[in-house]
């Protein structure tokens, strides 16, 4: 059974070591957060890589099989400095949810929305337009998406909160998309808000289409008690009080380190 | 005439370097932005103090006669471990913020909002109560008033700002204050939409109070061209594209730096 290395700028990356978990219930997980030095989707393309091989290397540390790089700006703009560094496979989000979003949408007009580093880096326009060449794709970046998420201001009956996803959603509406890749690990915590905003549309989370690629991959095996283990660079307790919020199980210890 | 140190998280600090400027127009100045791990607020103080220290070692060692800790979180956790270090005064915005409030409020029922991390220390909380023992302190943490500032959403007239910067205030306006601290170089761009929202009550920006206590203790000596450096850890060009709107003066040059 293999073992999956999964970081993330944060906590987010939980919601896709969540989809791991369900395809791969046997498989050992270590899962590194950067709280230290979150978010990465504001930050220059240079400074997310720099981050990203250090999380990588750590885990390459301790042993691991396949790398899941589950933030979205990561996967954006460091995927192939990971792997040329990397000695074992390195999977993103950026390219399985494209691939989803092409198979879920009709009219080929598909929204990405994301960071800014995600957005400006435009990975999932190419990657869209690489499955579906006449793809049109409109793509938005929702900055105040994140520290909503974060704060727990998800409700859709918020006045707030349908204020700020009407505005960013805006031109995604305008361009009668049939489908909306939610480019960020913290947007699924939003779909409700986002669904009825733009009624119709499908929504394509890139952390159940990675997780679909890691059981392809490098599924099987006998069912045994797996093992997780989970390190961050910022003091543990904020980490571990929003932790299985977000996992969907509990997190009951997580180790400080420095990378 | 003084050569001053000035560090913050990332931009917001600006604002306390253009009101040290105001000040001192013949002082040099060195200004380090730690935009590549930025925030700070969201942070723990372990990690805050880890980063504040080695900022301050970092313009410790390009000569400087006084440090000027511009970040809010940073001054209300990482002070006593950065006097206790650096061979040069150390002067944060907390002190001078909650002096000044003391002296505008007749009431003593003073609020103070900031990031969750400068909330949390009680800085603020402690430094007023030790210029007025009888005060009442409402302190309220207000996490998307950041990314709300950064993102240039501060129209008083808009119906989004309006709804967040009712929500977090509710506590302060129940509280019958009189006077309220900006506990965060940011907030004095949302100063209009605080302002409608708790009439009659003095706004305290802490820039302007540490401005006042560097040209006490540091003021004096002759006009003359002063020279001004700026340093950022993440890539320049974003830092550049906002500084001049936080400084009030054009910023046409700024170097990368790994502290």
């Amino acid at each position: 059974m293999s073992r999956i290395g999964i970081f993330d700028s944060g906590v987010g990356g939980l919601t896709v070591q969540r989809a791991v978990l369900d395809a791969l219930p046997a498989a050992d997980t270590l899962y590194l957060g950067d709280t230290a030095r979150v978010p990465y989707g504001t930050k220059s393309a240079e400074t997310v890589t720099q981050y990203s091989l250090r999380n990588a290397r750590f885990l390459a540390r301790h042993g691991i099989d396949v790398l899941v790089v589950a933030c979205n700006t990561a996967s954006a703009v460091a995927l192939p400095a990971l792997r040329a560094e990397l000695p074992v496979p390195v999977l993103g989000v950026v390219e399985p949810g494209a691939r989803v979003a092409v198979r879920a949408s009709r009219s080929g007009r598909i929204g990405v929305i994301g960071t800014q580093g995600t957005i400006a880096s435009c990975a999932y326009q190419a990657a869209i337009r690489r499955e579906r060449p006449d793809a049109l794709v409109t793509a938005c970046a929702c900055p105040l998406f994140v520290p909503l998420a974060e704060e727990g201001w998800t409700d859709p009956g918020d006045e707030v909160v349908q204020g700020i996803v009407r505005r960013y959603l805006a031109p995604v509406r305008e361009a009668a998309i049939d489908t909306l890749v939610l480019g960020c690990t913290h947007y699924p915590l939003l779909a409700a808000a986002i669904a009825e905003a733009l009624p119709g549309v499908a929504l394509v989370d890139s952390a159940a289409a990675v997780a679909a690629e890691v059981r392809e991959r490098f599924g099987g095996g006998a069912t045994r008690d797996a093992e997780h283990r989970f390190f961050v660079t910022d003091a543990p307790e904020k980490f571990l009080a929003v932790a299985g919020r977000f996992l969907g199980r509990p997190v009951t210890s997580a180790e400080h380190v420095d990378v």
